[in-house]
């Protein structure tokens, strides 16, 4: 039994999300198809690939991961395969798989260009359902990496912000990169940045937000700090997160994604 | 194995979806269930017949689609199974079924009315429960469509607007059908009328919403035009739709399901 | 095969969902894991409580049911296993699991404390992934339950707010226990409540809420009453429940959850 992942920014109110499963259980009857998210930003190809780093290594060895952000469909960019140590990535050519199958390791990478694996009638606005679905299912069916197209040397790599480190003055100046439901604000920071700048549990932080400052603690998690209380973290992806205990950061600080922040230990 | 898929109005928030999902695995455990969506606007039939139809016939040959937007329920109006030529389809006689049905080919029909197929306790509010899901389960075992109730012969048709079409001004008033979640706007102009109009990708046409105008042309997809500047576009599935490339065409246009759209190629 | 259900307040936005289901189908392969819902209102312990009793019975006798919403992550809180009569309860100790559970008949409850269960990495903020996910999982796998941790006898009831009625008067004072997305409103009226009321089909019944003040009859579904008007029924978890034929009561009557509402047979 083989296991897909779907991410996509298709929201879940139209028949997108229903045709894409269709064809993947029509191609492949026993495949496991899980969700991980369709609520991506329409076309926010940061978001997915955040989100897809965050979970892509908790499933099964061998899954194929199908990610389906993809402002560019219908025009000239490519459609890939990924092969990592444990996985397989499938998605447009726009960086969206790039963190993920970075960090598991990339094996080789395929151009999608056999039109045999494609429905037969693509529509020129769904690649999803008529090109990546149909390919997803059938390396789901064990089908060889080399009959999906050209192998190639060359993706798209996003073009990440990254945190800006001071050393001296022991600061950093960093991004939002996701904004949950739960109004939790996760930063670009990860955790080794942490570890340079010497921040433990209890360090206090100072934090500007435009023209707005406040001081944190870092704590291990939200009932650490009364009800309605800022505090920072390292969040369950690994990054540095800004919260509030049963609270809305974001809506608090007033923050929204790709806002920057400066971190300062004081 | 067999594939159930479910589209409802339930929303995403309460146990409503998951006691449907309950029964259908307690009565048929090796059961597949595809969730095609639970957002459809409440009670919406006609939202809810467009999107079935969209994504029906992407499913294994045999699956099961199981719809529940019944705004009668606990009145009289009755539950139908209807046998197609690949599909079954179960859900209430209220026309949601019919587009899908008729494209497939009706085979027979039959009206729920043994009992025995219920749950213990049927619910005057809850049939998709107590009534539907475990007729589906069911079906997904094999029993005999005779066993579900009487063959009929008459089933209430939706009443979709169709299109006018005056060949001589070669115009068309139609109807918004659908707004996804990215703001794009289907109509009910099948490809069919297109090319009785000789509509193709490149043809001008004037949009006339009310006391708006536009022009736009017809084109492959969102990626041939500037971000931000309005297109037409022949969608996923088969109507022409207004769209806006990364943007919103719904709110830039002010339009909502039902509104009436005056094309006229120039 | 064993199935799992998901109850959580996650939203479907984040990555937090796609992790934990990768976790359960990780460790048992061929699990088959059933939403029933992750937009439970953030840390909502008495909300989910509710939607967990209305749907648990409608599983499979065996079916693992795993419930995230745990505002006490990461303090000293404990997660507890309650084996019933039919089924498997995972969750914090927080009250949650206890109605369902109760209902069902408790046979024992045990406390997670076996670190070799666990994740590697556990991290402070989100133990629905990296404890409460893989406890379950291995539940479907058949461990013992005594591998899981210590028994106990002692766990949290939740503070549920219980009716109180007035039988000289025929009166009864409630509250709103959940709304749905249809604005139907659910008390926590039972319907042995209206049993020993002596309230059946028909009866007048007089509704306040705050300055507010309405007549309404107890019906058996929404159809019996034109399009527009407020009815009482009985809803499909055996509540009384207010609502408005197509209409959405809780705006009308501009109600929310907790709200007290004194209703009189009339």
């Amino acid at each position: 039994m083989k296991v897909i992942s779907l991410l996509t920014d298709f929201g879940l109110k139209g028949y997108y999300v229903g045709a894409v499963k269709g064809v993947l259980t029509r191609i492949c009857p026993d495949v496991k198809v899980i969700d991980i998210t369709h609520n991506i930003s329409k076309w926010d190809i940061r978001e997915a690939a955040y989100v897809l780093s965050c979970c892509y290594r908790y499933f099964p060895s061998g899954t194929i991961h199908l990610v389906i952000v993809d402002p560019g469909v219908g025009t000239k960019r490519r459609g890939i395969v990924i092969k990592t140590k444990r996985y397989f990535f499938v998605g447009p050519d726009n960086g969206v798989l790039v963190p993920a199958a970075l960090e598991d390791g990339i094996e080789s990478i395929y151009s999608i260009e056999n039109k045999e694996l494609f429905l037969e009638d693509v529509s020129p606005t769904f690649h999803g359902r008529d090109i990546f679905a149909p390919v997803a299912a059938r390396l789901a069916r064990g089908i060889n990496l080399e009959s999906i197209g050209p192998r190639i040397m060359n993706i798209i790599f996003p073009s990440f912000y990254e945190p800006k480190i001071d050393m001296k003055n022991r600061e950093v100046i960093c991004e939002v990169i996701f904004i949950d439901e739960f109004g939790n604000v996760a930063t670009n920071v990860k955790i080794d940045t942490l570890k340079r700048l010497n921040i433990k549990y209890g360090t206090k932080l100072e934090i500007k937000i435009q023209d707005k400052t406040l001081e944190v603690k870092l704590l291990p998690s939200f009932g650490y700090i009364d009800e309605g209380k800022p505090l920072a973290l390292v969040n369950s992806c690994g990054r540095l997160e800004l919260a509030i205990n049963r609270g809305n950061a974001a809506e608090f600080l007033g923050i929204k994604p790709s806002d920057k922040i400066i971190i300062k230990v004081i």
